[in-house]
């Protein structure tokens, strides 16, 4: 199925068309301004109607998250497409232990405790700044097919040279169609369920040469596999001719990532030095790609 | 498969027998109190050996981790087990727009906004309480078999009429065993994977006859087809002989549950009224359990 009749056959959900508007709102309002479109978490895929179980993807959203932050703080405006219950930039720092850090004062008030405050409150100044300059939008989605609109909406938006699109939830390459979904939970004495899926359209093609010809595009392909890596992240950007892949394995994702155009492949590792200060390899990843989007800009005017 | 295979031929995961310490610590400074043992959330089952993709259940941990708050209101202790990442009692209500509840007062300190403080301060204070008098443990899991070592393990330590356990969990009933799980990520061009998965031994006839027949033992049903509900908790009830089934649907599980028995069926229903007043049904359930309970105790003096 290609990503046509996917979208002729699975409607938009109801709350499709505010979402929209709430990203166009944000988009005029930052015209001629460098914007990122992150996404963000895995994508839920109902096994039945009435959904008791799903198939997910594993994904936290850790580099989506801490890239967004970055991308702020480069100067970036921040859209940012997350799968609920994944992280969010800035309250990430939070999630651990969150009551822990917090404190009664004489009955009266709730105060972070002096010893987070140092840590923590860079992280709330940044947030609430972002969030006063109207310069962080997040979006939240739960099912592959909110992703799906949600990424052909908001791309169809973003189609400037401003404008980064910067794909890096992992999609579910395989759903099951409503059409062939269970209404009910399947039940354990029917013997265990036998879940035939189907191939996910790839959206980048339609993304690349119809809806965002002109922004800046960066996929993301994650594997086990070290053997394949590299031979995977160039047959997309041969296929998709996008700017960037950008290639990483499951095991050492956090500490080294492979960035693959058409210039060749460069390595981005952070050292264990560098990781015990609290730096994060998303903040390399950033640094690098603003300097390229920089390039591409210029590059067409 | 039945129990005693599953777990010959799944070893416990490395972090088991110090979790399982913490637990005997907190049940031995609780002796002849009132301790109960609630599960909460879903659990997740793994397609590959580097987890890229797993099958999951749809739970978020509302039930369990409501019902945690009620179970400390009445004077239990509780071992709160929870998928990591679903709900936890207190916690769960600063979960939405976390940040937002705060604000940076003179630079100096991040402060609750007052707005907000009515609301939480009264929570904040419930959990520093049970916190500080040792009556809540939170013990955090992820897949299926991280689940079952977990139970039996808490089960054994259980064994007492002072005890109840309160199966609030949405378990799997299907997974994969790790010896027919590929080692890599399936790939696209494989076409769509088709998963068949493995029932899951259910593990309620060994807590109510080998681990914990002392216990006062309560599971759930959730089902989404109203036509089936009752007649599958008298099954589970006929079957596992334990004292409680409570039965819920999906659409509905919010303001009515089925609370099934050898003494009959009792509904409990929360109207609209009530749940206005912010009142939750895990309120009206726990401390009808609570009765059932000292009854039960004082029936085995």
């Amino acid at each position: 199925m290609d990503w046509e009749s996917f979208y002729d056959t699975h409607p938009s959900p109801s709350t499709h068309e505010p979402t929209i508007c709430e990203v166009e709102n944000f988009v005029c309002s930052h015209e001629n301004e460098k914007i990122v479109f992150v996404t963000s978490g895995g994508t839920t895929v109902p096994i039945e109607h009435n959904t008791v179980r799903f198939v997910d993807n594993f994904s936290v959203g850790t580099r989506g998250s801490a890239s967004a932050e970055y991308f702020l703080q480069c100067g970036y405006c921040v859209i940012f497409l997350y799968r609920s219950n994944s992280l969010e930039p800035f309250v990430r720092h939070f999630n651990n232990s969150l009551l822990d850090k917090f404190e009664i004062v004489d009955n009266k008030s709730i105060q972070m405790k002096q010893s987070e405050f140092d840590t923590l409150y860079p992280v709330l100044k940044k947030f609430k700044d972002a969030k006063e300059a109207n310069r962080l939008l997040s979006i939240s989605f739960t099912t592959l097919i909110e992703y799906m609109w949600l990424v052909r909406g908001c791309c169809m938006l973003l189609d400037t040279k401003y404008c980064m699109l910067y794909f890096a939830a992992a999609v579910s390459d395989f759903y099951i169609p409503p059409s062939e979904m269970k209404e009910h939970k399947h039940q354990s004495n029917d013997g265990p369920p036998l879940i035939a899926l189907r191939l996910v359209p790839k959206v980048l093609p339609a993304v690349t040469h119809i809806w965002s010809p002109n922004a800046y595009i960066i996929s993301f392909k994650l594997e086990t596999d070290a053997e394949i890596l590299l031979e995977k992240c160039k047959s997309a950007l041969a296929k998709y001719k996008h700017q960037l892949v950008i290639g990483n394995l499951l095991s050492t994702r956090k500490h080294n990532v492979k960035l693959v155009s058409r210039d060749g492949i460069e390595d981005i590792t952070l050292s264990t030095a560098d990781s015990e200060t609290g730096l994060e390899i998303e903040y390399l990843i950033v640094t690098n790609l603003e300097a390229k989007h920089d390039a591409y800009i210029k590059s067409k005017q």
